[in-house]
Formats: C-alpha cells, structure tokens, sequence
C-alpha cells in the first residue's frame, strides 16, 4: 500500500486562458462593460474592519436581494462561490443514486469533470447534426438530467416546451437547467419552479453582472431541494459568501437599470458582429448568448485562425474536441474590441 | 424510485451563531482587532471595474505572497475559501481509498462531517482523560490522520515530536496537521514538509490575521501532494479566490508587523483571562489559541452559565456534547470584553 492507493486521480477542467499582457479577451465570456456603479460604491463604502468576522453563513442579504429582484422566496434561493461552486454542489448532492445523469455530447465541458470527481455515473447524448437537442434523448429512467440553455459553446436556446418536455418525463430525478446565459437571450425557465418540484435553474453575475472577478453564483428550486443543498453546503464549508461577495451582489441586484443596459449593448454587438462574420463567410448558429460560436470559410481552419488571432493579441476559445474543432467561440466584447476583431480576421483570411 | 433516492442526506456542521443585535461575540474564535491597515488601503485602493473579469485561477498573487513570507515554493502553496474549503478539497483528494481515516473523538467537528458527505471510512481514537492525544493510537494501517495541533476545542498544543512520531509511523498514509491556531503558540510542523512526503499542514487567515470574513486559508506540503489537490480543485471549481480575497490575502502576508502585534496582545489578554477565571474556580488545560476550553467550578452547569451568559449578551459556545458538555469555549475577545465577561461572571456564579 502507498499514499497513492487513497488518491483520488482526475483529469481536470481547464479554464480559458487569464493571459497577464495587454490583449483583446474574447476567450472566457466575461462582460465587457464594468459592474454596476452602485455595486463600486457598495465595495467603496464598505466596512473593511468588518472583516474580522465571519460573514453571515446564510448570506441572507445577498439572498434576499436576489429573492426581490426575481419574486421568488428567499428559501427557493441558494448561493455559491460562482455558478461552478453550485453547480457542482447540485451534482453532489442530487446525483448519488446508482443510475446515469444524462447531458449533451456538446454542452459546458465541466458536468462531465464534476461526474468524473464525484464518481457519478453519466451518459452522454448526441446534439442533432445543427447542434439542436432533441427532448426525446432525455426521456426514459435515469439519475439525473443536465441541460444549459442556452447551451454552451453552441449558443442555441431551445424553447421552454422543450424544458417542460424534458421535465414531463422525468418526475423521478432533478433536472437541472442551468441558464448561465439566459440574460442574453431566451425566455427563463425560473417561474416553472413553481409547477415542478424537480427543476432547478442555475444563474451567475459572471457574464450579464460583470462580477466574474467576485465569484458569485445562484440558483432557484423548490424550498424542499434547497433545504437539501443547503445540508451538503453546510456539511462542506460553513461560509462560502465571503463578505465583499455578499455587498456586492446585493447591490448588484438592486441595480436592474444598469444591468439591462449592458446586457442590451452587448446584444447589439452580437448582432453587428454577426453580420460582420456572415459577411466574411463564417457560418454559425443564431447566439441567444453573450458569445457567437462561429465556424471559418474554408480552407481555413478554426485551430489556425485562433492561433493566428493569438498571435495578433485577441483572444478567442478553440475547443479541440470532435464535432466542435471545426468552431471558434467568441465572445462579445465592446464595439472597439470587435472591430479589431473583425479587421484582423479580414487580414488573416486575405492572406492564403 | 423518485428523487429521494438519488439524494445525498446529511448531517451538516453547525457553524457558531453570527447574531446580528450588538453582542459580546467570544463563540467562532474571531480576532478581536480589525485586519492590518494594509489589508485595509488595498480594499480602498482596489480597481473595482476589473471584477467583470475572471480572477486568476491559480491567485498567485497570493500564492507567492504565502510562499515569500512562510520562506517556502509556491509549489507547494494552495489556498482556499477558508480552511475549511481547503480541508474539504484535502479529505476528497488524499482520502479516496478504502481504509479508516483515523483522528480524535474530541477535535475539530467538522471532520467527522466531511467523512460522512464524502462518504469516507473512518473511526476515531478517544483522547486520554487530560484530553492530551497518544500518538501510539494513530500506529497501524489506515487511509490517513487528521490532527488538530493546537487542538480545538482544548487548546491543547502538542509538540513537534509528537508530530514527527505520528509521521514516522504513517509512511503510507497522508497526514494532516491543521493549525488553524498555531500562531497563538507551540511550534509549527511546517518545515516538516521538507523531510516528510506524506504531510501536509493547514492554516487559516480568519484567527490570527483578522480575515474571518474574506474565506482565506491555506495549506503547505511537497510539489507532489499540492499537485494532486489542484487537480482535484479544477476538477470543482476554477476560481475559488475571488479578487478581493487575491489583495486582501497578499496585503495581509506583507504586515508581519502587524499581524505579530495583533496575535501578542490576544496571547498577553488571554493570560490575564485565565488567571482570572482560576480565580472564579475555572478549570481549564493550558491554552495555545485564541480560546480558554474551561470548566465552571462546581455547583455550576456549562449549559446553564452558557445560557445565563447570552442572556446577559456575552456569546460563548457550548458543546452538549459527551466529554465535553462540561466545558465552555471561550474566545479571546479585547481586554474590555474580558473584563465584562469576568464581571458578569463574577454575578452569575454568586447567585447560586
């Protein structure tokens, strides 16, 4: 026997890139805009000698706030260190039966990381040739049903007959929606928490909310499912939300005015962007996100144009795995930022 | 089957109550004087805007402000939201196999808690009657040893010897030492790390730094150990450390005045506490933390002068726990605190 025996041994996530230089970050889907500046003042007036204590474990504030601006009830609210901290905390504890949790062949490449270090069984089902889901994959006994809409790196939402379909089928296991984008496009599927007490709809401040740096995300499910997330949360780590993350949240939420003037200015950008890359012969499918999942004119190759972007300073995601090697996924940044975009790919697309 | 069956059910831990009403707060071992003023200008002079970017994931900002003042590589440096994360990450990553872990039957009680939701093998070994450990109860085949030195809630420091005994006899087995509390006294196994690839050590930045309420803590051991953990960490969470917590953390580990300042004043107020309390007829074994684990003497009850003292609006923390229901944990709060604390004592312990 060896230390190594009791080891547990996984291949991790690998984020987008954090580059340290000067660049134009299209890689990690981060809002181009700052924070609301009522969450600045929040931080500028905070009460810094406050830290000696430890937040309020419960981070009812944060909670509450997000409560008010959803109309939902404070006990239907769970928050998190970003929407992976909830995320993966729903994996933990909802997926411990025997049976295999369902998600996409193409979908957010951590479910099948959180499967993998939590030992959770899991199937994948194949998106349709145009990167459509069909409901119809989900139906049928299993562990448990994973389904971000919009889908990510696609960008594709699907309707919200297609989330009660799914929902329908599948009385006897948690379905989780996780809507990291849904502020961009698409039609919540928060208010049929109500009508289903296997639903939980995942949100976070990182993309529409500026508040990547903070780590902040959440989630809505009926109060019997939150009470239960809340018993691993608490059987994990007592306080999660530090304090800075609790003001600033709050004060995120309050701010309703900014944060749909942001998400506005980048739907705009997304849709001149789009244009620009149709025009240059780029095919992708309709974004209802802050980020466009565009294929290259051939003879280009997605590998070589996002090297050669890298190379000119902008940053964009490559994925190199099958079915998706042939896409970049850009994400929209100010109309500066996509200008320079759009005029170095026009160099580089010139040039073979 | 319904979703029951997939549900993770725990017991959570129950972290000490935060009351929001103006209390002497001496229950979670809080520092009692505000972080370092340079903790404080960093938060002041904090570029807000830049939170709508994600943080780094690997905060080496704070990682190598850790390693510099702790004279080791930020290799062999991982931090967390809180020691508790950090511990949490520690029991999934080093304790996956299918041997007993073992630690004490009175020690920090959130490790039991983590066994049980990770679903961990485990057993615990009863401290002597004086609460001292016998090393010799953690000899013989097992997944790993916890150890908490100084121990919570006794205060109970046990020497580097003991440490190194305990080691020596678990080659094939990680061994953590959390010293949440070794600032306030006995001699840190850090340097240990160094002779010794099966340990890893544990601090924390919420007792001894002030910074309860930003989740900083941190843990030591060789390239090889760490490695393993972040693989574990990205396999849950890119960016567990917000922005806040990357410049509140490295201000704090670049304060050493401050912070030696800070932790001498709790140990000299800490020493006139317990004189005066022996004075009242507690009992209690040598304290090296920021707390006093004392017995009230006879007739008193621990739970009744638990309960009479937060009616007076002076919070301390009661175990009902076998062993220990006897004991008060009383943190070190400033010397006016104590002085309200020993006062109000004083009338409490007349009345009977």
């Amino acid at each position: 026997m060896s230390i190594e025996d009791n080891i547990r041994k996984v291949v991790p996530y690998v984020p987008g890139e954090q580059p340290q230089k000067k660049v134009i970050k299209l890689n990690t889907n981060e809002c181009p805009y700052p924070p609301s500046p009522k969450v600045i003042k929040a931080l500028e007036e905070a009460d810094w000698g406050r830290l000696r204590l430890y937040p309020d474990p419960k981070s009812e504030a944060l909670n509450e706030a997000i409560a008010w601006h959803y109309g939902v009830e404070s006990s239907q609210v769970f928050t998190g260190v970003g929407s992976d901290d909830v995320l993966s905390m729903l994996f933990l504890t909802f997926f411990a039966g025997d049976k295999p949790i369902l998600f996409p062949d193409i979908t957010y490449s951590f479910y099948d990381v959180w499967a993998e270090v939590y030992r959770i069984p899991y199937q994948t089902r194949a998106l349709k040739e145009d990167f459509a889901t069909d409901p119809a994959d989900y139906y049928g006994e299993n562990g448990g049903v994973v389904i971000a809409n919009p889908n990510a790196p696609t960008g594709i939402y699907e309707g919200l007959s297609f989330i009660t379909d799914i929902l329908d089928h599948n009385k006897d296991s948690v379905v989780i929606v996780d809507e990291a984008y849904i502020d961009f496009g698409g039609e919540t599927a928060l208010p049929l928490i109500k009508q289903y007490d296997n639903l939980i709809v995942v949100r976070t401040t990182s993309k529409s909310r500026a508040l990547a740096g903070m780590r902040i995300g959440y989630c809505f499910g009926n109060e019997r499912l939150i009470k239960y997330l809340n018993d691993v949360k608490y059987s994990i780590n007592s306080y999660t939300m530090n304090y800075p993350a609790i003001i600033a949240g709050k004060a995120s939420m309050e701010d309703t005015e900014y944060f749909l003037e942001t998400v506005n200015r980048v739907k705009q950008t997304r849709s001149e962007t789009g244009e620009k890359l149709r025009e240059l012969g780029f095919t992708f499918p309709d974004s209802q996100t802050n980020f466009i999942f565009a294929k290259p004119p051939e003879p280009f190759e997605a590998k070589d144009v996002f090297e050669r972007l890298k190379e000119a300073g902008i940053y964009v995601r490559h994925f190199n795995k099958p079915r998706i090697k042939d896409y970049l996924r850009i994400s929209i940044g100010t109309d500066d930022e996509m200008m320079m975009l759009i005029n170095t790919l026009k160099g580089l697309l010139k040039r073979k």
